[in-house]
């Protein structure tokens, strides 16, 4: 944080007199008993509505058939059908469909089942468990923070020992990133959000992702866990440009070293859509055989309609849009409130992201979890505090994730200025206190 | 098996002549190229065709909703909207719908998930993770046999002990049983296919739900993997009454003991059904806790697509007499072959269910590997030797597995014939190698 702000050069009297005027301002807000929720990134309705012809096509005219699986309606096909691996082949650089393979509605779930199954069986043929390692042989995830929640319960869970890692404005701290993969055998992942990262809306420059394709793991069961769950999520007609990770791995043979996931939770149905590992042929085929344990197959049919309805590269785009269309004034709604009520105050700083579903908010030092709570006093739910850092640990209580995609406008609007005077106060009670 | 047979009387030289004659039908089966499957117990097209409706529905006239769940398109809903869970409620015994989780459309991918959590979080809070016992300290978990091969693959990944239970005529042994479990703190579960036996085609008696809803485990976190995978799916009009085993442990207060898993896979898309998990509040509540890591939340427009379609218990039990009408003569043509073929010749005994998916056949000692070794000479695929029992050693190298949904009557009385001069010449070659 910027040293002097707004209120630096302030007197104990006029900092009172402020307090006073924004308790003043608070309470006027707490009788409007409002009731807004900026805490997940959630699509809003009107996204939801653009992929409903989805939900009424009429699958006999096609059989119900894919042209690899069959009937889509019975058993079999556990790595997917072809027309969607096609799909997502086209869209992430995969250089075959051998390359992917689909699964049921939850990228997170992949995640999750990827974690497991190095914990009890190893991340390939023949390595060691996690679970084996033996005492004291704790597996460790680096985290770039702030980062997104779910990855870092699911390490909590498993006691994997997570490693906070600077995210700068290219990406993570690749020297750190280097020294630790390169240096600790015990470092067996990384947890990364590549475009339009979750919450900032970072995306990894060329730079860094070439020296994330030539890492050299101590460990030889490292994996980077690439979560591109927002790898056409742009909202600007451009967005930016993400450099192809498993080409760059491909040229220094290591592609074996990736894990990539995506899904249509927001592109169709947040809980309806489909995702796909995306991996080394190698990888897949290990994997595929382990989930043949696990389960007779994923949900055709839903992949079906995905196919049918999304097409190819080009479909998606267009369809993508239309969700633009619709969420780029949600973001610069919050923008323009933003800047409105903290613009010169050098009290807070945030990111204008591309794409992607968050803003991320910093305000000053120690102050994250006091406006929050302010927050909801207010009726504005918000993230809870913490938690965009490993163990919900944000060291310098100051990140605050703002989820524009739900509410409407006017309702944005009305939280961001909320928001804004619990910033406010949160900081002066700091100063006062 | 029984002593005597067809065969028993028969000199070397009618025996020579008999193998003679077997082997020239053999031949003639050979030269017409079949290519028959009966592996696996897959529905067919026409029962598949049963629930297309549900796939072309306007579900935008309840405006994508679920009662307690909200819009079905979004995020959220991680135990299953509450319409589909008062479906289950209603044909299960389960006490509420807090009794009652939703997945996604795998019941085997839950009974996966259940092992893993327990060998790495513990099968209650507090509870040791069985990767935890120690070493030499194996989880191990009963079979009754012969049973479902994808039981046993679960048990045989996860270095799960798996020990052999009789299945008798009544369900397991149950004075085996019950000294196991009893006695041993190291028998984890029992898996337990109480209605319809996969493949015997067995319910368990009242006496056996009793004595198994009366365990009294040396292990706490013992647990009834209760794969109630053809609860509705009954032959005959009036079907097998299996004993509701909640009742039965709430009445001794051991509700915590059972883990049912069911689905509609074979009540409407074998790809694209949704499943359950019935169990104690208590373990619905734990193992929810969990699955939040896991996943955001399972695919709930196609919980609302089968909530609609099906309705309630009365609509199910309708829909489910419409595959009875397909598949009562498949089954009876599978009878009439063997009997044809078989009757009288005490070479082979087999079931005649009154519902679920398979027929079990019993041939000769040792003759089962053979057969189906011959069987796939001749174009008909049968489920592998073995493939019934832990660690796919079939002790008697006698069980074959025949699963009669999935191809046509011509077809099946074609393979029957066809197994049937394989079970022979299997038999005679035996006694005249």
């Amino acid at each position: 944080m910027p040293q002097k702000n707004i209120y630096s050069d302030f007197s104990q009297n006029q900092l009172f007199e402020e307090k006073q005027k924004l308790t003043n301002v608070f309470g006027e807000y707490k009788a409007k008993n409002l009731k807004l929720n900026m805490t997940r990134g959630v699509p809003c309705k009107e996204q939801l509505d653009l992929s409903n012809p989805m939900l009424k096509m009429d699958l006999s005219e096609i059989d119900y058939s894919s042209k690899d699986a069959g009937d889509c309606r019975n058993y079999g096909g556990l790595t997917g059908i072809v027309e969607a691996r096609e799909m997502f082949r086209d869209l992430t650089g995969a250089g075959s469909v051998n390359e992917i393979m689909l699964f049921g509605n939850s990228s997170l779930n992949i995640m999750h089942d990827n974690i497991v199954r190095s914990m009890l069986l190893g991340v390939y043929e023949g390595s060691t468990p996690w679970s084996k390692l033996g005492d004291n042989q704790k597996p460790k995830f680096l985290c770039p923070v702030p980062g997104y929640d779910r990855h870092f319960s699911i390490c909590e869970y498993y006691g994997i020992e997570m490693i906070n890692i600077k995210l700068n404005s290219d990406g993570p701290d690749m020297d750190e990133v280097e020294k630790l993969v390169n240096g600790d055998p015990l470092v067996k992942g990384i947890w990364c959000v590549p475009k339009y990262s979750n919450p900032d809306g970072i995306t990894y420059s060329d730079e860094v992702v070439k020296r994330l394709a030539d890492l050299s793991p101590a460990a030889d069961d490292f994996r980077i866990y690439y979560d591109n769950a927002y790898f056409v999520h742009d909202l600007t007609d451009e967005g930016d440009a993400l450099l192809d990770i498993l080409a760059e791995l491909k040229k220094n043979k290591k592609e074996d070293m990736l894990n990539m996931f995506i899904s249509t939770s927001k592109i169709t149905f947040a809980g309806g859509g489909i995702c796909a590992l995306v991996a080394s042929e190698k990888n897949i085929k290990y994997i595929s055989s382990k989930v043949f344990i696990q389960t007779i197959g994923p949900d055709k049919l839903n992949q079906l309609r995905h196919a049918v309805f999304l097409k190819d590269k080009a479909g998606i785009k267009a369809h993508m849009a239309k969700h633009r269309e619709i969420l780029k004034p949600k973001f610069e709604a919050v923008n323009i409130g933003l800047e409105k009520n903290l613009g010169g105050t050098n009290l807070a700083k945030w990111n204008k992201p591309n794409g992607g579903y968050f803003i991320s908010l910093f305000v000053p030092e120690n102050c994250a979890k006091k406006t929050i709570a302010l927050a909801a006093e207010l009726g504005v739910a918000l993230t809870p505090a913490g938690s965009t850092y490993p163990y919900k640990k944000d060291p310098d209580d100051s990140n605050i994730r703002i989820a524009p995609t739900f509410p409407s406008i006017d309702d944005l609007t009305l939280a961001v200025d909320a928001l804004c005077v619990c910033i406010k106060l949160a900081y002066i009670e700091s100063l006062t206190a």
